[in-house]
């Protein structure tokens, strides 16, 4: 079906929720479990509780659902959403974007006179930043089935609250998340909108883009351990110096993302003792490692292990590599990334090809079990959890028109059958 | 003259110390300008009192001196000492063995029978560790004449006492140090016996050895400013990655000390914001540099900046280096060299050449202006500062006894007129 949304109105919504909430360009505040994030979910329910038609029930994660019945010709339904939570001081369209584009799907196709032809579903999912606790994609992973609770059960905030007592105070029971599963039952899509919050579409010239799927993404924290001592008095030839190890792995590192067209990061050396006029004994160095496809994510993991192995010991260092986190790649449904880079072509952004998401998004936790694609507007600046973070008026209203023409396709195609269900 | 000194009793005094001063090998409490400090001195004057014919005084910069007077026939004074204050929880040797030795020196000539046919002085020179206050050699500095007030006035402790209060406490007056100066008129050697507190003679089988001079040394911190990004979503060609800027300048920094023969340590690179998520916006390297001879330092340290400017436009980051420290090198007196040499093959130690110190000591000060040579014992562990510190009892008896012999023969030099002075 054709699905022309009006992307004023989103944009008025977006400026309305971010007057709301932290004031405009100021800093969004809408911290995941907090007594804010409680308010602009209160600022969402008002304006689905202006959509004729529309039931809304929350999940036993946290999610928010709002549902638009279907004709009842087809059975399932498809989801439209992203996420109202902000880091601290975020900006005013990370997540809002997404979610208030799906809010004007939801309000485009309730005065459409008929209902659609299968059932629409809204989700606000709770917790996508993980900025407060550190455990990112809550509410998404606890519906695909991947959140142990006894993970993040011990999770603190810089308060002192867990995480299971954060979400105790809106009623949310972590051992209870897991049933949370069922939402997914029927799911015949997922469809998300988001900004790019990097600089690839900026530097290409281009204002939107459909997106291929996210990263999978290997973290480490790399140890390495040799000898402090008097950078006065240790020649040269004489040192175990872990700085020297840690700088020559770091670099190499840096070929590896070259060489398999994914990123490579080294955030941070951590040296210990820290003092000018001694040799650091200990250096910890931060690994992040992404890519789009699983068997070359392996492969960049192994040659930066291995690299760190030769850089310790060419410096004589021990090296002890330790597993923080890892997330599997998620390409997207072929099918709607094609519907979706068509729709971004017709609606002014041309014809580009699909670009892999280096962040993490609940896209990536449903995209696993549901037929899914995201689309992103152009980042500028090029940046993103901060309070300067912005897109250009024309690449939002490209995007939100390329989405919404995407979600009345996803539908047509649910209702044509087209869309296997993955599992 | 040939002067015969007993190890034993120096080794006897060292552990006596030891013992009173925070136990053996349980981490020295000699702090400068503290209560500890205070009783250190306290025993070494009780056991400078029991040798007859020696008076004691302190100088304006806290500088404690004991004088046993020479024969008449020659002007001027030899200076022998060290320092008694040590880093907290430092080690049973770093300065004490070589004012113990200082003060088996004095009581061997003054139970000779005859006075020495120059004045002997011994020196402790007040806070040479600077650990407190972060500004090492304040007495030998104020000796010297390179002690301005007005830099080290603010210095503060970590319990936010000043420099100034804390000289006060023990009745020395910051502003009127500068008259200690005059302690230096007529002084025609200066002689220090230390630990290495470095790997050279252990590494080279040396029990001991001369000493060439105390390296310059050149301390820079190297800021690398470019633009934090998300490690997921900045492609690795559109990276401004200080920390890449920065790895590659310490690894050059590194080739520069080996190719120059001198040494070359960056301490460690502090990155903004430090997440392993976020590429480094903002970088800082922490540089040293030491060599024996000026232009091969200065020349170091514009292939170090060079490298560094190198690095940063390689990165597309801009760098600001900021000086915190200089010192140019202080080499000893050849002829004093030749004699330590000699006396430390004459006691057993080799005929090895003399080693450069990397650390700075008090003969650093002195040796721009009078006549100077170190001697240095083994040290193994080959490292300084901490209490497990240590050398075997054969290089400590190799070096008290070079030390004793080439006093002896100093003072026969200035008797004969063979060691100008050199201001």
């Amino acid at each position: 079906m054709t699905l022309s949304v009006d992307a004023a109105r989103v944009l008025a919504d977006l400026h309305e929720l971010a007057a709301a909430s932290g004031g405009e360009h100021a800093g969004a505040k809408r911290l995941a479990w907090s007594e804010d994030w409680s308010a602009a979910r209160a600022w969402l329910l008002a304006r689905l509780a202006e959509i004729e038609g529309v039931s809304v029930d929350r999940d036993e994660a946290g999610n928010l659902w709002a549902e638009l019945p279907g004709d009842g010709s087809t059975e399932g339904f498809v989801i439209v959403g992203s996420h109202i939570d902000a880091v601290p001081s975020g900006g005013w369209l990370d997540g809002c974007l997404g979610l208030l584009a799906a809010l004007e799907v939801l309000r485009t196709l309730a005065g459409a006179g008929a209902p659609p032809a299968v059932t629409v579903r809204l989700v606000d999912w709770a917790d996508e930043e993980g900025a407060r606790f550190g455990r990112s994609l809550v509410g998404s992973s606890a519906v695909a089935g991947t959140l142990d609770p006894d993970d993040v059960r011990g999770l603190r905030d810089a308060q002192g609250i867990t995480l299971q007592d954060a979400m105790a105070s809106v009623e949310v029971d972590l051992d209870g998340a897991a049933a949370a599963t069922a939402r997914l039952d029927g799911a015949r899509a997922y469809l998300e909108l988001h900004i790019e919050q990097g600089p690839v579409l900026l530097d290409g010239g281009r204002l939107a883009s459909a997106v291929s799927g996210t990263f999978g993404d290997e973290r480490y924290l790399i140890a390495f351990s040799g000898q402090s001592a008097h950078a006065g008095s240790t020649p040269m030839h004489l040192r175990r110096d872990t700085l020297a190890a840690a700088a020559t792995a770091a670099l190499e590192i840096r070929e590896v993302g070259i060489r398999h067209g994914g990123v490579t990061t080294v955030g941070a050396i951590t040296s210990q003792p820290a003092v000018i006029t001694a040799i650091a004994g200990e250096s910890e160095l931060m690994l992040d490692l992404r890519h789009l496809d699983a068997g070359a994510l392996a492969t960049m993991l192994a040659e930066c292990l291995e690299a760190c192995e030769r850089a310790a010991a060419a410096f004589d260092c021990a090296v002890a590599p330790r597993r923080v986190f890892g997330a599997t790649p998620t390409p997207f449904h072929p099918r709607l990334i094609e519907v979706a880079r068509a729709a971004v072509d017709a609606a002014g952004g041309g014809d580009g090809p699909p670009i892999p998401s280096g962040p993490l998004h609940d896209a990536t936790e449903i995209g696993r079990l549901v037929p899914t694609v995201m689309l992103f507007a152009q980042s500028d600046p090029p940046i993103s959890h901060t309070e300067v973070e912005d897109s250009p008026v024309e690449a939002l209203r490209i995007a939100i028109d390329a989405y919404g023409a995407t979600v009345g396709e996803a539908i047509a195609l649910v209702a044509a059958g087209e869309l296997e269900p993955i599992r």
